[in-house]
């Protein structure tokens, strides 16, 4: 094989849902990786699938998901799949040595989870769940500008949402208003985002508490629709600063995405933080210091708005880059590790998914870490 | 005594509190009010706050507020004494016959802004509260054009924070934070705010449940200096929405003012809406029916930005203005009635911020209507 052809990691994309037509695209683009093959449960799906995305006709088409982890070229695989069936074809994969990007909620809970992440593991193979945003280059310019920098001062309040206006049709037939498919409902689907960005603005620290609050919602089936939720960091971190955030997710209002953090000198805010409103590039605004002026009659300072570039990759492009850097990199060079990094952040999200199901479980009572 | 005299209200300024500088020069702006008297507790405080302030020589001083009750000419006062004085001084000026516009919050609790209203209504005397924001012209356009034309449809969402970092100083000194002079703390000078904007969003209906969330912070002397609330309308409104709001008001954050409604076909947010960052325009922002595009890779609209000048009274003025409109066409027209609409839209407030408290007090239970 000639070098490049080893450097680029062949994906096999397993269930058509239609966030796969967005990374079959995102595998196109970034350069160390090719969509080697789809597989669907039915093989006029996969073939629908790949003629609708125009695909190579290289690309192979399975109509199971055994062939496809069966195929031998076959080096990662990205799984759309529901949440409920993330632990069976995740291990399966595993099992069958190849790497697995996920999509988010990575399964119905932690211990699910574990035994994906165990699976990984245990044959050396990279795990990576499916939240874009983490890899866009707006979401590393805040965090070294506002956070590395320690402009913002501590992290005092953080608050997101992730709400949208979801059509009879959805509430009908979508598999995450299904209680055998994805029974985590938006909780999965959209306080993922949230609490991840949660986690993030924090560095990763645990929460002390998570409280559902009393406004959830759920549907005939028990799911999901509607929740807020606050999670507190009652105990100072290392810096001194004690945290309340609030989020905000819901299938019932119009389309938000939220992110706002307020520090001790300072907060960032954007509205778009999961998918830019525009694709080559995104920004955020940041408000240093505000005071009123004498009399209170204005402020001192307006917010500023930060513009971000991001014209070489989208972000889904770049998280499967950087999925599949990290994949070649124990291909092909001997005694290099996994990436900690990303099961991590995965399975502390999962955690706060958990809590946030046991506190609605339990009337919005708090969960303690 | 000329027509023009006739129409300007004489207006007393009731305590020399630092946001008294504010509305002595609101009042000096707005073409239908004049200052005619101010009143400390000890004359050389009050003497202080005229030269400090330019105010016209021809201003009376007075160094008790009997005093300054007891001038035949002045027909209102503005009062912005420490919340527990308000039940007092506020009844006070209505049996000397003075109209009166009162600091928010407007009482300790709705039974004793009661008594002030029953002061007010037995003696014909108009009554508002301090709320500067409501008479921007930024509030007027948002709620005409979002919500009068039913752009943003049912809402079904509505966030709003108040949070201002606040110095050593202040939590020593200030009578916010003294629970025998402002036992309310961030729920009355904050939430205030945040409860007000979420009534007028629901056109002040009333809703059906208020919870303190667990995040509530209170200083040594058991003052709240950090809250957040969640209120709920459980019953479908007339227009078929039941309707979350979250609120998150704090002294240990830096400024924020964010005010985010949700709506059934979208949403506005400002980050400004208590006081607007340049005090000769303010703008907010709307979109409308936002959905991504194909393959979710962007939004097909992006938020829409209105900008409403405000330049020929700041909000205070508009607010002083407002109120001695009211005022004059009560003391020159016979048989004028009271505007009931301003003692309303406190009253409801200061009900919603005494179910916060008794939330607070239960340890975050949840309050009925």
């Amino acid at each position: 094989m000639a070098e490049t052809e080893v450097a680029q990691v062949r994906f096999g994309i397993v269930g058509c849902a239609n966030i796969a037509r967005k990374v079959a695209r995102a595998i196109n683009l970034a350069p160390n990786s090719i969509l080697h093959a789809v597989a669907s449960r039915s093989i006029d799906k996969a073939k629908r699938f790949a003629s609708d995305n125009g695909l190579d006709p290289r690309v192979k088409i399975y109509g199971s998901y055994d062939q496809l982890l069966d195929d031998p070229s076959v080096d990662a695989v990205y799984m759309p799949l529901p949440t409920s069936l993330h632990v069976h074809w995740a291990v399966m994969a595993a099992q069958k040595g190849k790497h697995v990007l996920i999509e988010k909620p990575t399964a119905l809970d932690v211990g699910e989870l574990d035994t994906i992440l165990e699976a990984c593991q245990s044959n050396g193979l990279q795990f990576m769940d499916g939240s874009m945003w983490l890899h866009h280059p707006r979401t590393v310019k805040m965090k070294e500008m506002l956070f590395d920098s320690k402009l913002l001062g501590n992290v005092n309040y953080i608050y997101s949402t992730s709400t949208t206006s979801a059509s009879p049709e959805f509430f009908e037939n979508d598999i995450r208003e299904k209680g055998n498919l994805d029974s985590l409902g938006a909780l999965g689907d959209l306080g993922w985002y949230c609490l991840g960005a949660v986690l993030w603005a924090k560095n990763y620290q645990l929460p002390t508490v998570v409280t559902a609050l009393p406004d959830v919602t759920t549907n005939s089936d028990g799911v999901i629709i509607s929740f807020s939720a606050s999670i507190q960091y009652t105990e100072p971190s290392s810096s001194g600063a004690t945290t309340n955030a609030i989020i905000h997710c819901s299938f019932l209002a119009d389309t938000s995405m939220d992110l706002t953090i307020t520090g001790s000198k300072g907060s960032l805010n954007l509205n778009d933080f999961i998918i830019p409103q525009r694709e080559s590039s995104a920004s955020f605004e940041f408000t240093l210091g505000a005071k009123f002026v004498d009399l209170h009659i204005g402020w001192n300072v307006k917010p500023e708005r930060v513009v971000v570039n991001c014209d070489e990759l989208p972000q889904e492009g770049l998280m499967v880059e950087e999925f599949a850097r990290v994949v070649a990199g124990i291909r092909t060079t001997p005694g290099m590790l996994l990436d900690p990094k990303w099961p991590e952040i995965s399975r502390k999200t999962q955690m706060l998914v958990d809590a946030v199901k046991k506190s609605v479980d339990l009337g919005c009572k708090p969960v303690y870490f």
